[in-house]
């Protein structure tokens, strides 16, 4: 896989949502972000299962690779010969991983990765475990430095681009999925705008999108989510480059919610729609989006911010936090293995099988 | 006009934004309900005006009558032996209140009245100025029950809506606009359930109208503004109704940022857009959308919410409030005067002339 040789990568590294301590994982608290810049140490594997329920780590490729490393705690418990008895001992901690959140494929794509080489694994099964999270996370950040290169050179020069939720560095091991394209995007001149999303309820457009882009020096103009039709029919974007939480096998695509209403708007206004997403959230066995749980979370999301309560006591809401958007209203798939134009049944199974 | 008789209105008065005195102006601060309910005295017309400005008072009939007042305010100061000289000492006191906020025709046909009926009086232009701010007031509200009847009319029982903003009692002289068809939609039977976006940034669906709508023992659903399509995917809303606070010769409607969002989701999934708005709001001298004044509000509303800051210093923001939805996408206009449906010009000139 080709990253763009010209691009100077290390400027965007600044930002680490997860590290590895070696008998740890350090996760950045992206609930306190930007104002409270905070880690949180997971000593065990219920702590990691805990966080991504709680979103002090979030975004579908992180929740991958934290879920990876609780793996790797959850092992330390364990004594087993093999890596097949290990597999057994461990079922029960990797399962209350699994379980975590339920939208995103990434969970259950890494923990399926760990289980696999577990259950192949001899007497060095603890090493082939810690060596499997490792490359989960290395083979991430590779996947979003290619996809920058690939979904950037979709982009006219001079163009404008709005993204929605944080796709960055802070949901994934580095450089980004759609805030990847638009680094690359940047960097090579082709986009001369980013517009950002506040992303209500947990307003990670607000809190970690443009803080992020603040870091590596590009300007992006905070929007209410509201206003993103209102923004179109002015010209000023030319496409909507958003992440995903799981791509079904017919190229419908579940991410934030919100991404469907801009999918909507895009195509009234003729701006394309590009998702971008390693192959990790490509699930083949998904038939269409109508098969995806939607996670449902707390309606106390909706009745306030940070402390500050807004909404009068007794009241009702609905707080579903992913939408499916369907393939016939996205423009461009790009994973790590290429771009998929006008996504369906057809162009997908050629590119991922299944 | 006819409201309907059935109803019993007095149990919606509960909620009084606007009241005048005898030699001031009371307004219930709109910027801190629903926790703190606050009364804001103006004793001049500069205080209206700021507060206008600064949203003490929103809405669009709202607005309207409290600029007439305002005036009434303004002429304590003026002697004069008769109403056109009493209009040349008003005029700059009449300036600034309509210099207030741009979008909203309620402001500028207010005051409008205001001139016209002062520039025709004699000796007794003082009480011909204060009759007439209180026959806007008088007559907006009879407006709202008429309005409340013929929209509700429209919905089919058992249906969901949608509404957006707040356009209840606290945005007009009681009853309101979309929030008065609700309300008499809900007590005919006709509405089943009824869902209200936040509003960002201010909010105003989620302080005010699920709270106003609380007042009346009608639960509403609150939803993150971003999640409008989804919820129209699952068939659970037949009807958006809102508001405006402009409304063109070819039936383009300005109204709170967003609506132009939910009215292109709503078309994609077949459910109907309904405008509700007294006829002070129809403006036949705007030719079309394109030349109303949309209202750019300070980007830091963006940036936080009721005093907690949530975005990191130094980013930029983009805060129009208004958008525009064509009146290609809107069903039906309901004004006092009779529904509209499928507006557009011919059928506006037909209404309202012009």
């Amino acid at each position: 896989m080709n990253a763009d040789p010209t691009l100077d990568y290390a400027r965007y590294d600044h930002i680490r949502p997860i590290r590895w301590t070696g008998d740890a994982l350090e996760l950045l608290d992206q609930r306190r972000l930007p104002f409270v810049v905070e880690q949180v140490l997971c000593t065990d594997s219920d702590a990691v299962a805990e966080a991504i329920h709680a979103l002090t780590v979030r975004g579908a490729p992180a929740i991958g690779i934290a879920a990876a490393w609780g793996a790797v705690l959850a092992a330390r418990d364990v004594q087993a010969d093999d890596g097949a008895a290990a597999l057994r001992a461990l079922e029960p901690a990797l399962a209350r991983l699994n379980a975590a959140r339920p939208t995103a494929v990434n969970l259950a794509w890494a923990l399926a990765r760990m289980r696999a080489v577990l259950a192949a694994a001899g007497g060095d099964w603890r090493q082939v475990l810690a060596r499997e999270a490792q490359a989960i996370a290395d083979e991430d950040l590779a996947a979003n430095r290619r996809m920058g290169t690939l979904g950037a050179g979709l982009i006219a020069p001079g163009s404008g681009v709005l993204t929605h939720c944080n796709t960055g560095s802070l949901a994934t091991a580095g450089f980004g999925t759609a805030l990847g394209v638009i680094r690359a995007g940047r960097a090579q001149g082709r986009i001369a705008q980013v517009y950002a999303g506040e992303t209500r309820p947990w307003l990670q457009g607000a809190r970690l999108t443009v803080w992020e882009l603040q870091q590596d020096g590009i300007d992006a103009t905070l929007i209410a989510d509201s206003a993103a039709a209102h923004l179109m029919k002015t010209g000023a974007v030319q496409w909507v480059i958003v992440g995903a939480d799981r791509i079904c096998a017919n190229g419908d695509t579940a991410n934030k919610i919100g991404t469907y209403q801009l999918a909507i708007a895009a195509r009234h206004h003729g701006v394309k729609v590009m998702v971008v997403a390693p192959s990790s959230t490509v699930d083949m066995a998904t038939a269409d989006g109508g098969l995806i749980e939607i996670e449902q979370r707390d309606p106390g999301e909706l009745f306030g911010v940070g402390g500050t309560r807004t909404v009068a006591e007794g009241i009702a809401a609905w707080n579903p936090v992913f939408d499916v958007t369907p393939g016939t209203l996205i423009d461009a798939i790009v994973t790590e293995r290429g771009v998929i134009a006008a996504p369906d049944r057809a162009s997908m199974q050629a590119a991922f099988g299944g």
